[in-house]
């Protein structure tokens, strides 16, 4: 039999990036030697440390150096130094829409041993994935200002939603409910917005009908937010437009107390061009290189990685170890309320895995 | 002395609308008597009901009709059978719009009795506003939609902001910090739309050096919210685009425990026009007629309307009347916990008043 083997285009970017990264990889290498498949990694400098050096986040055929690996695992980009619009518009953004990773899939858990900000909440109520439409919507580059530096000036912004774009990140929505608890919550504003949020409506009725056996519900967004902190137990998949899908998928894992260590994924289900998996938290330039940073968020979005990839038994194991870490103070990092170290953390993960 | 005298337009609304108004007029009354003003009410029956009825939310000239008074109570509107694009764009949205309400502001309160979502926060930790944009920004009517009905169907949304309507709404926010702990927060997201956040920055920028002595910061909406749930304490005035003053003026309460409590003033400043009035929560048909909904929404929002008249006094009284009858379940309605029926806690705050 021939071994399977995954090649990964790493971008380990700035701050406590390239760290986690590192963690991340000790911990994927472990479980490859274990489940018997290769990863095969091929580094990329890409981060605002080589826009320092060269003025480019990546080289301008970035995207195609990493089209033809099997996925790509990002650790975080930012300084504070360089502007968002160059940092994120020149990296993140176009890996996410150049490479068509239009479902942006960020899981929501309440685990044993970390801390929950909501009163009275055990790891039962909190479980659920919010499914972020990532290429559409409210982000885009349409739009523009008029009689700038006057007292005239105006500001505008386009979204733009499509069926395309609405269907399919309601398809992705509605399957992965249909591995989990059967239950998908729209996130809305048909209210509010006159033109994008009716469409968005119909478009989730329509998704409906073609995945019958879901039960579903749909909120306003204002309301919405309010029910993740009085309700979260409601929740199985929620899904949502790219900004709604932004500001939940930060406001769920706060309501978890894993703020840092929550995981994200961008997907292109079709698997023509590579998924990328990161991890939510920023560079955390205050903690860099201190050998501090929680490796978690890595190592999570690693074991999704392994998912996509087919992995999934050694994607369980990862994530059955990382779990097993967080309920003990020695295996814990300090955000966490714990004393490991970020090595002393992968360590642990390695141990819990047996 | 002449009597002070002011003339309140009063929209009742549907559901429990009418059952908090009148709750809230005779709380407002008894104020008046006993700060010695007088209030000359004018109802107006405009709701689903007169929907139902005569097709329209209100008169043709609806705006003119309530134009002359001095400010604007408003119950609640909605039922389940009206399209929201008729009840909201047909009657909250344009007294918002024609009368130039442009500053939404909506006080966020952890109250002594009141149960508390999060874990371990006190009264002392949960204490801002949060300053909506009212009038402009992501809720336009400007676009539409392409291919309709068609695989290719496209619908688009054109947010607009303009520096009069955000330097003013800053000017607001600066202003009532000014009168409180001197700290305002704006709610951005400049990194991930490109046109108008960039400039909405510029404009908070712009504010602070108007109004120097205020301490500011600044997030992006996504995390932003997240620390609503994990830091409430930071925040002393939170000045906001309408979307995202939407979102947070209901994570807000939701955090401090306040949903069915939380009032709101439509403001226009400059006193061309009348305030409107009303509370965050909805017309809650299902808890219609039963004389057990919950005045305090109302209440607080006459408060903020006795304010903005001027009878700063009887507000202070009121404030504190209401703030004593959540302490105990015997003056706190169901919903909070307690047993009073509406009535009843009426006439706990009005015995709390002395
Ligand atoms: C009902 C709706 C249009 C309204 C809004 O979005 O402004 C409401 O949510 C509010 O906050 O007053
Ligand atoms: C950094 C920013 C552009 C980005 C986004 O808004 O998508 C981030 O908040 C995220 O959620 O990945």
């Amino acid at each position: 039999m021939t071994q399977r083997r995954h090649s990964i285009a790493v971008i380990p970017g700035d701050g406590i990036g390239p760290e986690v990264i590192e963690a991340g990889q000790r911990v994927l290498e472990a479980l490859a030697d274990r489940f018997d498949f290769a990863l095969d990694w091929t580094t990329f400098d890409w981060s605002c440390e080589r826009y320092a050096e060269t003025g480019t986040m990546m080289p301008e055929d970035g995207i195609d150096q990493v089209r033809a690996h099997d996925a790509i695992y990002l650790g975080a980009v930012g300084w504070p130094s360089v502007p968002d619009h160059v940092s994120l518009w020149g990296l993140l953004i176009p890996l996410r829409r150049d490479l068509d990773l239009y479902a942006n899939v960020r899981p929501v858990k309440l685990f044993e041993g970390v801390t929950c900000p909501l009163a009275g909440r055990t790891p039962d109520d909190i479980d659920f994935v919010v499914v972020r439409e990532n290429v559409e919507g409210e982000y885009s580059k349409i739009g523009g200002r008029l009689y700038e530096g006057t007292e005239h000036e105006a500001a505008n912004q386009v979204a733009m939603f499509t069926r395309h774009g609405t269907d399919r990140i309601m398809d992705i929505a509605f399957e992965l409910a249909q591995t989990r608890r059967k239950h998908v919550t729209s996130a809305t504003k048909s209210n509010g917005i006159v033109h994008t949020m009716p469409f968005w409506d119909e478009r989730f009725e329509a998704a409906k009908t073609r995945h019958p056996g879901i039960d579903t519900a749909a909120y306003h967004i204002d309301i919405l937010t309010a029910h993740f902190v009085l309700n979260p137990d409601r929740f199985d998949v929620v899904v949502a437009s790219n900004l709604f899908g932004d500001i939940l998928s930060d406001l769920g894992p706060a309501i978890a107390g894993s703020i840092g260590i929550a995981p994200s994924a961008n997907l292109n289900p079709a698997r023509t061009t590579p998924s990328m998996f990161e991890p939510v938290h920023g560079s955390a330039l205050d903690i860099a290189g201190q050998g501090i940073a929680n490796p978690a968020a890595a190592i999570w979005s690693g074991a999704m990685m392994l998912d996509h990839l087919g992995e999934t038994a050694a994607s369980d194991a990862v994530m059955s170890a990382l779990a097993e870490t967080f309920k003990h103070p020695e295996t814990r990092t300090r955000d966490l309320g714990g004393t490991a170290s970020t090595s002393e953390a992968v360590d642990a993960v390695l141990k819990a895995m047996g």
